[in-house]
């Protein structure tokens, strides 16, 4: 049994984190909050997502699994605006999501959860970090999408720089220390992501004012982040791109 | 003869519920205002409009039909900005509408009143009806938009209900009696409606907080509506939609 | 060599005006600022445009020409926001155009300056001139596109007229010598132009409140407009269309 209240506001943040990766998506519900774990089609991108029993206005779980089309989420978020409150219930014999917004009732068809891919997460651990603001990574992304369709990260002790190059141009994001919360590397790092899925991922992240960026060489990318004001963290892990000599 | 002057935010009012369902239309002038009856291509839908003289900044009419391209009406309105004034002229003998909105005269040439179909309005007088908040009414369009292409409308003693039922999923929006303007029905009533013309009136509606409804058991809804702040009333109707069985 | 820092929303007002015309450009830059000149592809419109020193925020420059992808300056401003103040520097012996926008930094390939046309600009001296409001303009040119695909503009010593003709509306802006701050003509003059560029002209010129429209009989129409608030200054050249009889 599952029966909660969110907040729009939170809602859509997940919906959109999670609708970057994968159209249909496994609620695992136990008695603390939910989790989240999904990778793309093509397997090059990951979610892990968290949210507290806290984040929610009231909540009642016990352990299980609900799947759900994440479209038609987003259809319900549509009907509601800023501010309103959302009714989610489950009752596991009917297989129907029942949301309320307002006057409104939502008897949505779940997923068999069995039929979505349970990824197994792979223990990333990448040897260095920074601490980027959302502002400059969005900046540096939109320079990139117009000159390439790859970009590549580089973490020095001193800075940490994107870089992009076309057949004749070329764009460079350069953030020295200062302009980092936090800068934690021994040696340089750098390697190549797909600019599609970062560009992605990082526009799906829309409260969160900075998230941590875990990086090596050729190594997977990690994105630290937070969601519904801290009571829930979520992380997007991007296999990179092997640059060619 | 038809001289007049129409603020931009009310002829646009006129424009929006006209353009629901054709896209030619007759204006019937006479001396206490303008009326218009407009039934769409395929017979489903019909409007019934009346703006008093009381409506217009200025207004002389001698009994006359004016045949208009509601689409050029459209353009005049985007040459115009909220608060502007147009002045409306029309002499029967050059068959020439002259429009002018701040220094600019548009003269659009008139469409033969002959050729628009003029309906004959049924006499339709539902058992029931209920005052709605347009609010509710449109939040509740939205939600069945993504569920079907027909909603089902019911008026009981302490309710009203849209409801819209698709392959997998389902939404209903339901209307206490205390949540309505007014509610009158003896016995509940039910019928359904094509959701593309239901939605397309209800949205065309602007300025109306509410609207009343009028309903019956598989029987044509009536909407009523106020335009022009009151200075003006239109009805829609609509024929309602056999169920299956 | 060419060094110099500039508002986003100078190097907006020149992008939106060059663009109109040509897709790349050939900047002429001497140690009082910048010079353009453009014709498009048809040779029915020109530009020339003269950006001050003092319009920019720094500025050195020698005598260089740089050819430049248009479409790649709008890339740059969609990377900036108001207020900000974009880098330029640009070293002959790269062959790249460097800007820098807060953190950003791109390098721009040039385009070679001998393969854009340098259009010989004609002596044109139509022999009336009106200085009209762009918001007039504007609504009449908003009129005229409904109608037509020319516009014919008249002047005479009291009024400036913009007519369009449709094969059954026509669209008339009428301006008094009142509503306008400046009209000289000694006979009326009128020409015929195509309302396509007349349009794409006068919608790019963003921050003069007036421009001053140079007009003769079946003669080129010469716009003059300032950019840069009032640090800089252009003029369109447009051909007439030769009325039909």
């Amino acid at each position: 049994m599952f029966k909660a209240r969110i907040r729009m506001e939170i809602l859509r943040e997940l919906v959109e984190v999670i609708s970057t990766l994968v159209s249909e998506v496994k609620l695992s519900v136990s008695k603390d909050g939910i989790d989240v774990k999904a990778v793309d089609p093509s397997h090059v991108a990951m979610l892990v997502l968290k949210l507290n029993k806290g984040a929610f206005e009231e909540f009642t779980g016990e352990p299980t699994e609900i799947g759900i089309d994440v479209e038609k989420l987003k259809e319900v978020l549509r009907l509601s605006k800023p501010g309103d409150v959302l009714d989610l219930q489950f009752d596991g014999g009917k297989n129907r999501l029942v949301l309320k917004v307002g006057k409104l009732t939502r008897h949505m068809a779940i997923v068999d959860p069995a039929g979505i891919t349970d990824p197994k997460v792979p223990n990333v651990s990448p040897p260095g970090l920074a601490v980027v603001k959302m502002d400059d990574l969005r900046q540096g992304i939109r320079g990139s999408e117009s000159i390439s369709d790859h970009v590549t990260l580089t973490l020095e002790p001193e800075s940490f720089t994107m870089h992009s190059e076309g057949e004749t141009d070329r764009v460079d994001l350069s953030l020295p220390k200062a302009a980092l919360s936090k800068l934690e590397v021994k040696e340089p790092v750098k390697s190549m992501y797909p600019l599609d899925f970062f560009s992605s991922m990082v526009k799906s992240i829309t409260t969160s004012p900075e998230v941590t960026l875990h990086l090596g060489n050729e190594y997977p990318l990690k994105i630290e982040f937070t969601v519904a004001d801290g009571k829930g963290e979520g992380r997007f892990l991007l296999a990179p791109r092997v640059e060619e000599d």
